[in-house]
């Protein structure tokens, strides 16, 4: 578990998700925290259970299918409603039963909002904090508190502002987050501020939003002034123009202030986790992000060519292998020698350096036209084994394919597929309906070889994502598809690139299929 | 003119340039030229003339085809090279002859910068930044001085960077900008540093880069410090992870720091000069942008709703119209009721109670299947229009469709749709054939209603996103389409769920055709 003294807390899964067009499923939540646990985050607020079903499940599916292993779970909520008792309030009732170790409070801290948005008094808000945090507390659960709209509050009203602290302290609140919630502060003021409310003696955290430019900014200013639990969204995601950016946040705590964030070799995944994390959540990654994106190390200027030759670190703030990023970093700079060698070693097979070398070429060219491998091992592995054993060799030759999707006049949809291919010295011709294109294929192609093999039987495909990448100058979109395929002991997951999404998908289907004959131990001859 | 006080310089046309994929033409940099003028701004770096044919056309094409009105333009450029007089140095005498009033010359202030990547002595380097300044001076140019690399330098070597800046200083250079090249600083250590080099006696400016992500803070800092010209390019362009963003610092000092930068009423238009921009750089503006992102005010959370209803300044930092933008309500899945009516207000539509009751809940229905509208307001708007005018009415009946995508024997790919539709009384058939499935059904669709609104040709796909809804069972999953759309003067997005992709597409497309019919005035009867 993570250092208790210094808190790297996440709020992609409730906050960034307020990001415009971000829409998380459930098995998404799952995917990012993750991911999030791998980089070593102390704690992942996973949602507000209670007020909204997804995140109800999401903590119900954490239980059995969530292994942290750095992170706890913080579950998102309100104080209890005026009036009533803490104990009583349904909605205190689902973050208690929410198994979530951490309970995060919001509660207002600006006299003008109690007033207006709240329409209570000042007092009973501070009723609301104090119950809520103790019930809270004396059901076993550790409490942060966000104090929402510190900074104006402070502005409006300091004095009430501070007893706002003071009352969720006392009551057993173990961190309270100022939140600068409508993202407007600058550093010089918000870090005064912050250095007012440690005389307060509460534990004090920092949660900024990205409306000035400054999210980052202000969260190392308000580290300095004394906070020591830093919130944010990976990628910075979140509302408006986000919050602050949690990668950078710690990696410029961690690599130019001498914080010890996350755990040993953590830091070095931080781009490919960022990637990652774009992946699920179907974001364009930022390619300007500091620290992980793709140009963030990326050299234009012919000034400084000669130059960086002679020492890099001469135009370069950090070494990018710290953060797992690469100084000529293009798309395809993801896969590196060193981590396809890895990944070979992993999957079982022992590379030359020869092969490794053309390995790295081949990942780099398909990547630079579309491909990501970081999501599809499958197709990773036939790439590799094509690279050991030199001509492609697969268990069947398409020789075509047709899909037809329908409205009749009557309304009827229809879907319908037909493959021809060669298998085993035999032509085959099979024809699948299914409720889309893509099932209708998958139907086909199994249908065709499952005379040959029956244990084709056991395939299913259990996920399929589409993803358009935009063209850079000149060059059109492309489709990206991933499909995840599944028989009774694991899953798969192989990537097809074209302009025609049918196309795209049809590439990533026979491969599935493909992989699925290798994993039941058909050698292609 | 620009008050000369306190400088604002733009630097997009040369350093913003150096982001990855952004190329401009001479007649781009002209057009960035003319929105920068329109914003105010007090200087504008036009590039490299001598270094390079472009910058040089531009120079010579600017003396003719722009009217500045505020601004001035910079000419930027090196110190003459070592070992040669200042007079007799063709890349000094490109600068001299470019016409521009300013010219800033880069110049190392790093030691060790100097000795590796100069290869000359530190002396010499001295007498180039002396000899350059004043030739120049005397040749009746005002210069300023980028100080390269000089907060690094100042680590390095103290006194070194320090008798940079006062030899520039004494030789004439009215500003040294401080130039964090490599984007490696923090806000609190590089104020201390501008602090120390504003003893110095010589004017300061600042110039920085995002890679820590505190490029305005530190911009913001280096100003609280002394320095009184600042850097950056519209946009954060810039190579690596962008230079400091020259709307966001001038929006902060402006509104939060109460300086007079811009002419009276600029400001309100920066949100249309930021996407004026994008629209010659060709670089997808960025939704999330402070202050001028599509995004800055866009609320989506419930919660906020029935609050900002009360009072819209209890969430948003500045009035978006300081800015020249606009307050924005998503309909998402948390959408209240409050939400939906400020939606239906901000579209010009007065919507009864009861109106808004059914639209809640007919927008929860929707959304409970997978529907989005906070990315798709003409959906939005048509689904508003359907619950204001009862029965959902169009101006064109389908009858059936078809769509065929084949990968023949001979390994041509061929996609092509079929169309039945009735309007205005006629039967229609048309065919349309495209690079894949979606682009031959918007083909065969246009294809058929051009006959009977020939206006529809200026409508055009611009984008096209999809995503795959809690795949459990693959492709038995529900499938989101979003199409953007867009005619000579503005874009509108259309959203269609369903099982089958293409069945998705289709619902999408032909709400975008109809949004395009009623956007161009043709009513359904």
């Amino acid at each position: 578990m993570a250092d208790d003294r210094f808190h790297v807390y996440d709020t992609t899964l409730r906050d960034g998700a307020q990001q415009e067009g971000l829409n998380l499923t459930v098995a998404d939540k799952i995917a990012v925290a993750r991911h999030l646990d791998g980089l070593g985050v102390g704690f992942i607020e996973g949602g507000w259970p209670g007020a909204n079903p997804k995140d109800t499940e999401f903590f119900r599916r954490a239980r059995t299918e969530l292994d942290l292993k750095h992170a706890q779970l913080a579950a998102f909520g309100a104080t209890r409603r005026a009036g009533v008792k803490a104990a009583d309030d349904p909605l205190v009732a689902a973050l208690r039963e929410s198994g979530a170790p951490v309970v995060t409070l919001v509660a207002k801290s600006h006299d003008r909002h109690v007033e207006l948005a709240l329409r209570t008094t000042l007092q009973e808000n501070l009723a609301m904090i104090r119950d809520t945090v103790s019930h809270l507390r004396a059901e076993g659960q550790r409490v942060f508190l966000d104090a929402e709209h510190f900074f104006d509050g402070y502005r409006s009203n300091p004095a009430y502002a501070l007893e706002v602290l003071r009352t969720a302290a006392e009551a057993g609140a173990d961190v309270i987050a100022l939140c600068d919630t409508n993202g407007g502060m600058l550093p010089d003021e918000l870090a005064d501020i912050v250095h007012e409310a440690v005389q307060s003696g509460a534990r004090l955290g920092i949660h900024c939003h990205d409306d000035t430019g400054c999210a980052v900014a202000n969260t190392l200013a308000a580290v300095k002034a004394g906070a020591t639990h830093v919130q944010g969204c990976a990628n910075g995601y979140g509302e408006r123009s986000g919050n602050a950016n949690l990668f950078t946040v710690v990696a410029n705590l961690q690599l130019k202030r001498g914080f010890d964030l996350v755990p040993p070799g953590a830091l070095a995944d931080m781009t490919r986790i960022a990637h990652a994390i774009t992946e699920v959540t179907n974001v364009t990654p930022n390619s300007h992000a500091p620290y992980v994106g793709a140009s963030a190390f990326a050299h234009k200027a012919g000034l400084h060519a000669s130059a960086i030759k002679v020492d890099p670190n001469l135009y370069q703030h950090i070494d990018p292998a710290a953060v797992g990023n690469d100084m000529r970093m293009l798309v395809s700079d993801m896969a590196g020698r060193a981590s396809v060698e890895l990944k070979g070693r992993e999957l079982g097979y022992d590379l030359t350096p020869d092969n490794t070398k053309a390995l790295v070429e081949r990942v780099k060219d398909l990547e630079s036209r579309g491909f990501t491998f970081e999501a599809a091992d499958a197709s990773f592995e036939l790439l590799l084994r094509d690279t050991l054993h030199g001509q492609r060799r697969r268990h069947f030759e398409v020789e075509s394919w047709r899909v037809i999707v329908e409205r009749t006049k009557g309304g009827e949809l229809v879907s319908e597929a037909t493959v021809k291919l060669h298998a085993k010295g035999e032509r085959i011709v099979a024809t699948g309906e299914g409720n889309g294109p893509v099932n209708a294929l998958d139907k086909a192609v199994r249908l065709a070889l499952e005379q040959l093999y029956p244990d084709l039987a056991r395939l299913e495909l259990v996920d399929y994502k589409v993803r358009i990448l935009e063209g850079t100058h000149g060059t059109d979109a492309v489709t990206r598809v991933l499909i995840t395929s599944s028989d009774d002991t694991s899953d798969w997951a192989t990537v097809g690139v074209a302009e025609n999404i049918i196309d795209a998908s049809w590439q990533a289907l026979e491969q599935a299929v493909t992989y699925g004959l290798l994993k039941a131990g058909h050698e292609t001859d």
